[in-house]
């Protein structure tokens, strides 16, 4: 397995793999986990060749946020990609990435003003101009992300269509702890205490699905169930709890086509996201 | 020659093209005439293939701008094309470029303050954006933009550097008029009293070239000279003239490194531009 530093090399030898056949790619922040995992997995099966990237991406952090204390094990993830098959893993440095004089924005405004994007305004226009500059450095025919972070999916589709990237987005579903927990590499901040009240997320959202599946079709009785369930849970301070339809992630009062249901939460200090999608 | 409209058969073209050689591009508005000219025969020259597009693009237009006026002519500018030896033409519709649910922006804001951009603060957007579609579609090797529309070339240059577009982007000098005026489409809105006044903007410009070749280094001396000259002109009505670096396009008292002086103005209703870059 390659480990290429150099935006330069990265483009040259993934122009070399598209030469004779196809290439998976997987963007990733690092510290992987068995969510990256299925992505990593699924980019060695479905392609000839496989790339992960691992690079904690600076410009979708805002100021206050966990940028520099964001976890991070290179020799462990390299070993990990190694394991599951990975042709080479892309690790920049940040100004490798983005030099003096950067300047340049991706973004898909009217796909950022619900759910995450009220918090953290800046994040998807970060998330947009990176994974813009790694499709043209790595130049996949298939890349992978998964659907634990479904407004990024939804975000990234609708930039992969608009801007005609030759690529295939592929969404794959949420990895999560036995006891229902989103696989994220920010649960490494949760205290035991904090760790135990956390898949409480994961249950209020089953409780909203299984209304759906139940019948019902009217927002405010989904939501509503949710945000009790999540009240049982001193530990957590909801920050969100969003039904939103899936074009444009506006907020749908009744379900009548494919919706997003997705919350973010603070347990302590630690930020998660989770949802499900019903279609 | 090739004439394509549909964007999946021009990114399939275009992708059998990139397999045994190269490909040149060049990017246009239509109604071609020798400045596009000396584009297309360099593209031609410098590549085993070179594409053209003309996309009126709706996006860069402002309501109130002249888009629905911008003049056209399709079968006089594919014989063009392929009496320059193009390989193909794309010459898609505007709803083939832009679904109704279009939502992606690509632009470079610290570029986007001055000089054309504060009449037209929504231009380099759809510049921007269009480009980075037309990018992907056709994936050449080089693309050639004329150096009369300045601010565009360093803006684009700009987003080829930070999102790592594999692209090589050529300046090719302006092409002008005997009497000094740049070519551009807009000349065909001039009357023959305007047309007559129109080599003024060279003129003026030339003069300020003149100061700089005879030793001035400051901004103001330069500026004046061109405004004094086009003062002479009671057609003109001056809307900027500028003296800017060219990796900011910012304000500049003093050159030191490579410039920009740019102008924009009426003459009549017909909003034309020059300049002249200095290093």
């Amino acid at each position: 397995m390659k480990v290429i530093t150099s935006v330069t090399q990265m483009h040259a030898v993934a122009q070399q793999y598209a030469k004779d056949g196809t290439l998976g790619f997987v963007p990733t922040m690092g510290y992987l986990h068995e969510g990256h995992g299925s992505l990593i997995e699924r980019a060695v099966q479905e392609n000839d060749r496989a790339v992960v990237s691992v690079f904690v991406n600076p410009t979708q952090f805002a100021p206050g946020e966990d940028l520099s204390s964001y976890p991070r094990d290179l020799e462990k993830d390299l070993a990990f990609c190694q394991s599951l098959g990975a042709t080479a893993v892309f690790h920049p440095e940040p100004n490798e990435m983005y030099g003096p004089n950067f300047a340049a924005i991706v973004e898909v405004p009217s796909l950022t003003v619900n759910l995450c994007a009220r918090a953290r305004p800046s994040h998807f226009k970060g998330v947009c101009t990176v994974v813009a500059k790694l499709f043209n450095i790595v130049a996949p025919t298939r890349a992978y992300f998964g659907l634990k972070d479904a407004q990024q999916f939804f975000i990234l589709r609708r930039m992969v269509l608009d801007l005609n990237f030759p690529i295939e987005l592929v969404g794959c579903p949420t990895v999560r702890e036995a006891d229902g927990l989103a696989m994220s590499s920010r649960n490494s901040y949760l205290s035991l205490t904090e760790r135990k009240a956390a898949p409480i997320l994961h249950k209020a959202l089953e409780e909203g699905r299984a209304l759906i599946l139940a019948g019902e079709k009217k927002r405010a009785p989904i939501i509503d169930k949710i945000q009790r369930v999540l009240a049982t849970e001193p530990l957590v301070s909801l920050e969100y709890v969003e039904l939103v339809e899936t074009l444009g992630l506006r907020q749908t009062d009744e379900i009548t086509g494919e919706v997003l249901c997705a919350l973010a939460a603070r347990i302590g200090t630690t930020r998660l996201i989770d949802n499900f999608i019903f279609s």
